[in-house]
């Protein structure tokens, strides 16, 4: 029954990363959630409590899976990226996700602790770095991570009046103009 | 009663742009919209269709705006980019309308027409700036212009819990963040 119980909270998690991705967390319905996942509402409420505190979990856990998956390299960022983009290419639920939050979320509630963390902890890898030469210390570490963080979402936040200009860029292509522009800001 | 049916249109489109900045299309509330206006619903049906059409309406506003205040300038492409954040710092409606935007409406409409010819213009200012040697052309003009409007929003794109890594920053810090990376993509 354990095992029944998992399976079905895993269900409800993906089911709700979908309908969160493509409608955000005021748009989304529960019990399309819910019929998605073969489940009912109650134990929506059940496992997670709230549409808020569902919208937390998946949050947390693709976010989560993003920084396993895509470690931050201070010796080759234009590299580290092209990883957060290939990620981003492969799950384009979390870029949305991310948007939505910052849309819906970040005027009324504090910001999830695991992310914060994780961005603290890589702005101190910069400036070690900067302070051992590793990296130019002319642009502050948080500014540092900042572009690198922006670059490689770049295309994510392209809107739609931009698509057709770019119609004949492969995912290679994209990747490049972005590794690229990290490798100028490093070099100047 | 001209003047006054301007007037009522003007007071919709202003209380429209709050409204969907805050909320998004599927969020926004028409009798929110008509209650903040002083007007009634069936004037905003009366004056503009439908909520997606004041949306419309709101949103080729507001862009037609920036884009008469922030012509492309080819010659000094990170003041233009620093020109931008200063319109985005100025009406932050307008890159949360643009975000919106992009997540409600992307994948199931076609894009604006008025924008799609303002970015081809530009393109193509940055093309014909490349063929006369005034921009590097190692770059494609698309790309480079995607570049531009990426780095001019980072600031807006930033998840809260990016926030308190930045706090220290005044505004012409974040400015200069933009104009310095946007220099050193064209120096490289």
């Amino acid at each position: 029954m354990a095992g029944d119980a998992q399976a079905t909270q895993r269900r409800l998690l993906e089911a709700a990363a979908q309908e969160f991705a493509a409608r955000g967390i005021a748009g989304a319905r529960v019990d399309r959630i819910a019929e998605v996942a073969q489940a009912n509402k109650a134990q929506i409420y059940h496992y997670f409590g709230s549409k808020d505190q569902l919208f937390d979990a998946v949050f947390n856990n693709l976010v989560a899976d993003t920084l396993r998956e895509v470690p931050i390299d201070v010796t080759d960022l234009p590299e580290y990226a092209g990883r957060l983009f290939d990620g981003y290419e492969q799950h384009p639920q979390v870029p949305r996700l991310a948007t939505w939050y910052r849309l819906e979320r970040a005027d009324t509630q504090a910001p999830l602790e695991a992310i914060v963390k994780s961005n603290r902890d890589k702005v101190d890898a910069i400036a070690r770095a900067q302070q051992s030469g590793q990296l130019p210390s002319r642009i502050a570490a948080a500014d540092l991570l900042a572009l690198v963080l922006a670059l490689a979402a770049m295309w994510t936040s392209i809107t739609p009046e931009f698509t057709e200009l770019i119609a004949g860029h492969t995912a290679a292509d994209r990747r490049r103009v972005i590794t690229d522009a990290v490798a100028a800001v490093l070099a100047r």
